[in-house]
């Protein structure tokens, strides 16, 4: 029988730069006694990884060009943040009705390319996302020692409403399941089907997630997989194929 | 502690048009042992409900257009399966290098209409997506006698690769979680967060349903929400919101 668990941590404390984020993770576990082994698949959200790297910035000490000025006293934004959001960019996907959507330095498409205010302390501190996260991922994997750790972040998507978590850091599974080759049940040849299961992992910790509700690590047990270094890279569609540039 | 649990039913036997689905899930569960109740979120893969319906197609009875016919030669596919395509649309989203968007009578955008080969016994059998999956998922909710149930199929996503389960019919709860009004941590209001909870829902469902691995249907337990009437609609973005048209 497949049967797969997802449990949050629920106690472990606000973040801050220079936290040293597995160890508090290990705290949380042994309190709540939840056991991380090598079966253990760990999704944390980007946002307490990002503050205990010092991935924050406040936004006093950021100076608005014209462009980012104009266009947030356009749509009513403030000109600081839209900055930022250009600083963290390197192509602009759409900037529409308010909307900015851009292509992060990582390859990463989304909203304000993943610069948050909300869940910092203070109306000035903005949350970039991690400079490297499968770096960051495969450091906490090796610290918490774990099978693999996903780090996850909320995005929107094109036509459906709602932001669903997707992964942005992978370490120690290959992103996607590749079942091409492999035949369905009436014995044809699947020719095309790779599922993002690191998304749908991602997805399936944001249940008990939440936005709020601070649970920003959760352990996922019951999912098997085969050991792989892993990478978020795989789940970003190359130029050539992405007919929504 | 908040704690999720998936389960898979591996039981059912392969759907044929006319069958009583409720019934054969009601079987399955027995035979594993697994209870539904008013607490449980019932995951059921799109194809077997299509195919209960009779929502498939003989590609022999197709009568290929001249367009359909062109574009199919053009990049080498079966002119009966775009021609099918076409029909179950009301829009090209996008038409290039062989891949087909479009939005779905219901208002989905998917790849070929979600339309699909695989999974059927013949080469020439083609499944439609539900006529109406909001009522079939509020029917199967009534017999199954479930908390929710969430009718879910494989989408692709712009810019990233791979596909994940989404919910296109739902039953039973709100699809989007609203967070708006809600404070964080540090008391900040959460302006405009709205969590595609039905997406994540069939997500993580989607990770031990697999692609080939007979694993159509999926209980959810141990996750909590209000008890609503519930529609796959509020996940459709209003045009007028729409910036990838």
């Amino acid at each position: 029988m497949v049967s797969i668990r997802i449990t949050g941590l629920e106690t472990l404390p606000e973040i801050r730069p220079g936290d040293d984020l597995a160890h508090l993770i290990l705290a949380a576990a042994a309190r709540e006694r939840q056991e991380i082994t090598r079966s253990t698949i760990v999704v944390v959200a980007q946002k307490i990884v990002s503050k205990a790297e010092g991935s924050i910035v406040d936004l006093n000490t950021i100076e608005p060009s014209s462009f980012s000025a104009t266009w947030a006293a356009q749509w009513g934004k403030d000109a600081r943040l839209i900055e930022l959001v250009l600083r963290q960019s390197r192509r602009i996907v759409r900037m529409d009705r308010g909307v900015l959507i851009t292509e992060t330095h990582h390859g990463f498409v989304a909203a304000n390319a993943g610069v948050d205010r909300s869940n910092t302390s203070g109306n000035d501190i903005a949350t970039l996302l991690p400079a490297d996260p499968d770096a960051s991922a495969a450091a906490l994997r090796a610290a918490l020692v774990c099978g693999a750790l996903i780090i996850s972040d909320t995005f929107g998507r094109p036509w459906r409403e709602g932001l669903v978590n997707v992964a942005i850091g992978v370490s120690g599974i290959e992103p996607l399941e590749d079942l091409r080759g492999t035949r369905d049940r009436a014995g044809q040849m699947l020719t095309a089907t790779l599922l993002a299961r690191a998304d749908e992992l991602a997805s399936a910790a944001g249940l008990v997630m939440g936005k709020s509700a601070g649970v920003p690590v959760v352990l996922i047990e019951g999912y098997e997989w085969e050991p792989r270094e892993g990478s978020a890279r795989p789940l970003i569609r190359p130029p050539e194929f992405d007919l929504f540039r």
